[in-house]
């Protein structure tokens, strides 16, 4: 059946199974019923109804004919090859037949079958031993557990999902990748009410083989794929979803995800983990960001701005210029705005002089522009101050909410003159009303429409914050500077305050003054060549939490009684049983502000660095910006902005600038550092990071763990 | 036309102007047009349409006839009383129509008209005519420049509105009150696109006497509304708008207002305004909250919860139990509800054991309850778990979500089921779907149905936040407690330090230990009467802020330094050229934390107070709640835990409790006292009121100003 690969996505250099399961030339259904609504005989009944042009080949022992076609009593008895075998049979049965099919050449299995790791250890197991059979075949596996997946443009329909039989597919240019079957559906199901064509539905169930991340790579492959909307419930490969993101960011195809599983109980677990104060969820937050993947929260989110996305692929700033009849909708469309994201400035005085020679007097042309309701009364209005608002090139995206329309107004020749906007400024043009016939209208011209002007800013931020993420996730997949050329760490576990203290100075972050003294009479040296007041501390390997069990002493402004300390301390250390590394004598350096920085390898992630405000309240009122390495020094300043204490980083009522280019800089270096030990250092946490007086940062307390 | 007398909403005691407005026996038009699609000619056609059956008395010098019906020449001419007079001419034949009206005795004059005060100073005062001229006939007026006003229960359709010509209205519970006219229509419409019925859209234009406070309690006192929906841009008379309220919560009808104008420029204004960490905007969310009106971001959050708004009134609690057929749809549910301040508690472990009874071995029953594809299966499953569910009592509503449905599923059989389990408790039950046919199933038998999760889920949010604020606000209706028998302030403009302090102690607020010192002989009595170390400062009433002019010293150990300091604050506030109140010598206490209140004097809302986080950066980073009185203890230290800072209310890392009812009792005298001063006391500001290290509250510094 060569018209597949005819038919087929142009696919330079695409995978075997690539091919196999979004163009198969043959799919065979092991489990295959006559009654069109169950699960083995949906899959047949679809590909049937879409004209699936591939060889359909029904698997039932006890039928020589299926819903009106051939059908064969087993696998080997198919006189050719199989590019797709669809599993529906249960338990032990499902497994021979992946095993048939790996035995007889089957490029990729989808398992639809439940009933394996979900459901228990009988069920893992038998999992595996499918895996296992596919794998030494080098057959790819989908499922199980899967509602299985389609490819509306070439009928391959290999799934049961209902929602086919209650609104018709389309072809078009949204993909849609998720682990859970109803979410491969109910964006699907969201986008053809709006008209909007699907090409590709794929749930990937159990995701023992094939997972969201390698069909996102796919479909990718496909050059009329404009839009990727992913569900899923964990990241599986995190370095394959990198890979397909980078391709998207360069076809500016826009990747939304929806994570769930955001539950409470999931975000204590993560947050009583050692040192977790950036959570799982806020890696993953970081990490989608960083790769230019818009998070969104919800599934109305995910379909939300989708005829917008399309039709607008990327915006070069947020400058919004709204033009209403209502001065209400200028005023909330304001508001709005702001709360997505989107800036509106005032329009510049020759511009505004311009529409104001157009408008009435009492119109305001400020941005919004409200043209009143003139509009009832003067059609041309639109042709006559959207040219004006071209030429000023004042704006990235224009808003028009039209509260009023329908009868009276000439909504046609709007809808001409905006059309005439877009094409001759390549700037997306949205358009909010409430009545339909006047969306109709609009959209006809070509034009995204909304009925809510909340959607359509919505939508609009959705665009801005998309275009925002992959700039920069265009400049981070540069090639990072060279991690610091520190040693590598020597002992294992925790190092002592003395050990992490270098290990820092070494990756090049400033720490206070300070020295170890071994003995009781270096203290003398100590204190003489660093300024006082001091801390005087014990240093122990052991002892982690040293302020905890009363072995710092802050503030000591008098010599002999920071001396007398030293015995005291190694009395304390010894008494608890524990190592004793000697006392460390620091300087105090008076804090306008405490920042901290923390670094950690996650199995997942990699490097994952969390800096912002610090001191002893870290983690009860966090004030932190998670980073997941590879970022830069302006990434992490830019995170920084947007932290809360963010408001004191320029200087309030007198103040100086705190040093929130060094904290960036010092959290860019630590976490190229930690990424070059690739595990070797479980984390670091610097805390409190001190600004002090003379505007630098200063270390002051630090644990390495090996 | 006493039908209409009898078809008027029953208002007992309702104003003069209510009838006229809502259920008047005649309308008059000034500037009736023949073109029905004029201004002054649509009010005609839409009472013509829409069968208004009391008289149409066109009003137009040049015809006998208008729009079929007979035309008086001028307003004198009629030959009966006029209830309600519409102008629709304009400028000065406006003033002079209304002048008409007011000698004629019209109740309620509509006036249409724009150019007045939204245009500048002549229309200013051409508005200023009318209002006179009204008001000393006793006539009353909305607009100028309204869109009208429309009661769709008895065709009273004194409207321009154009939509009313696309969207065909039909009678129901719903009343729009709005400032703009556009806002009076855009939720009109979007209910009707959902077959919800409205009785009432009202546009109050300029509002120079009439305004949507007015409205709002009129239309309560029609039984049948249940649903008043607000927008505003600014809030006209809160006194009227808070005894609405009340009516409406004794009503249970639910009140959402959308208070536009929330932009940047507003709020800059409005924090360069003394004092006014606490924005406008955050008082007038606090006044909103405390009269049980939900204030709602956008339009769309306006209408989006109508229908389950109007099936119910009120939820007990906020403990939602979650049903589906999808795992996905579960965890997606879970934490939309967590967003929407929702709580999916999990069940009893009796009753899961029921339903677990029910359920396939692989379902869950936890809490979203999984009912998995089992329910293709099985139709009863609902008619089995829900009856469970119902006697558990262990959920305030129920929300089912059923992202497969359609051909295969029994959908009226659930929708029977569910109809039963609302029936049986009372509780309510809402559906989402995304599939229209499933959803007018359910909304057949009875149920809300939304097509998306979110907007399900938001909607329930929204009846789980109303109920809450009803409750608030019925408590904080009660009498509230004496205020503090506080002796009023004897001098003008700013208080000293030290007459601050005591007037704060005197209010029932403690304060650090401190002394006044009008020699450097007292000193030495003043220190040795107060526990070190002292801060030391000049008292001067006519410098509030000391700190900026080095006029305060802190932590001063030496009692010879504190005596030298005498002479030295007195040189330079001498120097300064301000009056000299003497020295305050007070102990310094450790502050554990420092908190603020300050309380001001509002021309709008009265006493407003400000409390939370304190110190210097207390406007940088504000962490504050804003109360307006009357609010008691309980409410402030509700308030209070919304906080930030609330994180370390109960002690973190081994510390003790933070003094928050200390703290919520103190801005709650300090409230009462101010609002019983009724405008004679500016402001209040204690800045820092230092938690002790005894778990006691010290006000360290206070400036009352007069």
């Amino acid at each position: 059946m060569s018209t597949l690969a005819d038919n087929a996505p142009r696919m330079a250099g695409a995978g075997d199974w690539i091919d196999a399961a979004l163009a198969p030339r043959s799919v065979a259904i092991v489990g295959a019923s006559d009654n069109p609504e169950k699960i083995g005989g949906r899959p047949i009944k679809y590909m049937l109804q879409h004209g699936y042009p591939g060889r359909i080949l029904p698997i039932n022992p006890g039928r020589d004919r299926v819903q009106g076609i051939a059908a064969w009593h087993s696998l080997d008895a198919v006189d050719g090859p199989i590019d797709m075998l669809v599993v529906c049979v249960a338990g032990e049965a499902a497994v021979q037949a992946v095993r048939d099919g790996a035995r007889l050449g089957v490029r990729v299995c989808v398992v639809i079958s439940s009933g394996f790791a979900e459901t228990g250890e009988p069920g893992r197991q038998a999992q595996a031993h499918m895996k296992a059979a596919a794998a030494a075949a080098g057959m790819r596996l989908l499922g199980p557990n899967t509602q299985g997946l389609a490819n509306f443009s070439n009928g391959a329909l290999a799934t049961f999902a209902t929602l086919l039989g209650e609104v018709p597919p389309a072809d078009g240019p949204v993909a849609i990748i998720s682990q859970s079957g109803a979410m491969s559906m109910v964006p699907y199901a969201h986008l053809r009410a709006e008209g909007i064509g699907v090409r590709y539905s794929v749930a990937t169930g159990n995701e023992c083989d094939l997972n969201v991340a390698d069909f996102t790579e796919a479909v990718l492959r496909d050059p009329e794929v404009r839009l990727i909307l992913l569900y899923m419930e964990s990241l599986p490969a995190p370095a394959t979803l990198a890979r397909a993101a980078a391709l998207a960011r360069a076809r500016q195809v826009p990747v939304l995800a929806l994570k769930a599983g955001v539950s409470p109980q999931g975000l204590r677990a993560a947050q009583s983990h050692t040192g977790a104060i950036a959570t799982e969820d806020k890696a993953l937050d970081a990490w989608f960001g960083q790769h230019g993947i818009l998070r969104v929260p919800d599934a109305r989110s995910l379909v939300m701005g989708a005829q917008l996305l399309l039709r607008c692929g990327h915006l070069p700033g947020n400058r919004l210029a709204i033009l209403s009849n209502s001065g209400a909708a200028c005023v909330t469309g304001a508001d709005a705005a702001e709360r997505h994201g989107l800036q509106v400035p005032p329009l510049p005085a020759e511009t505004r002089a311009r529409i104001d020679a157009v408008l009435p007097g009492f119109a305001s042309s400020l941005n919004p522009i409200d043209l009143t309701a003139a509009l009832l009364s003067n059609n041309h209005l639109f042709g006559q101050v959207l040219p004006i608002l071209a030429s000023a090139r004042a704006c990235d995206a224009l808003f028009i909410t039209l509260p009023m329309s329908g009868k009276g107004y000439d909504t046609e020749q709007f809808a001409r003159d905006a059309a005439a906007f877009t094409a001759g400024t390549g700037l997306p043009v949205v358009v909010s009303c409430p009545l339909a016939a006047s969306r109709r209208i609009f959209a006809q011209a070509g034009l995204a429409t909304f009925e809510h002007d909340e959607d359509a800013l919505a939508a609009l931020g959705q665009l801005a914050r998309l275009s925002g993420l992959r700039e920069t996730a265009l400049r981070l997949a540069q090639p990072a500077p060279d991690a610091p050329d520190a040693p590598a760490p020597r002992a294992a576990g925790l190092l002592s305050e003395a050990d992490s203290l270098e290990q820092i100075e070494a990756i090049g972050i400033r720490t206070v003054p300070w020295r170890l003294c071994l003995d009781a009479a270096s203290m003398g040296s100590a204190l003489a060549s660093l300024p006082g007041p001091w801390a005087v501390k014990a240093c122990s390997a052991q002892i982690p939490h040293k302020s905890e069990y009363g072995l710092v002493h802050l503030g000591i402004a008098d010599e002999q009684r920071a001396r007398a300390l030293f015995p005291v301390l190694r009395q304390e250390v010894v008494g608890m049983g524990k190592s004793f590394d000697g006392v460390i004598v620091a300087s105090m350096v008076r804090p306008r502000r405490e920042f901290m920085i923390g670094a950690r390898w996650d199995s997942q992630f990699g490097c994952i660095v969390i800096v912002g405000d610090g001191g002893k309240y870290v983690e009860a009122m966090p004030d932190v910006a998670t980073l997941v390495y590879p970022f830069d020094q302006a990434h992490a300043e830019q995170c920084l902005r947007a932290l809360r204490v963010a408001a004191l980083f320029d200087g309030v009522r007198g103040e100086s600038p705190l040093p929130v280019q060094e904290l960036a800089h010092a959290a860019t270096r630590l976490g190229a550092w930690l990424h070059a030990q690739q595990g070797a250092v479980a984390s670091v946490d610097i805390n409190p990071l001190i600004a002090g007086p003379d505007g630098r940062l200063y270390a002051a307390d630090a644990l390495v763990e090996i």
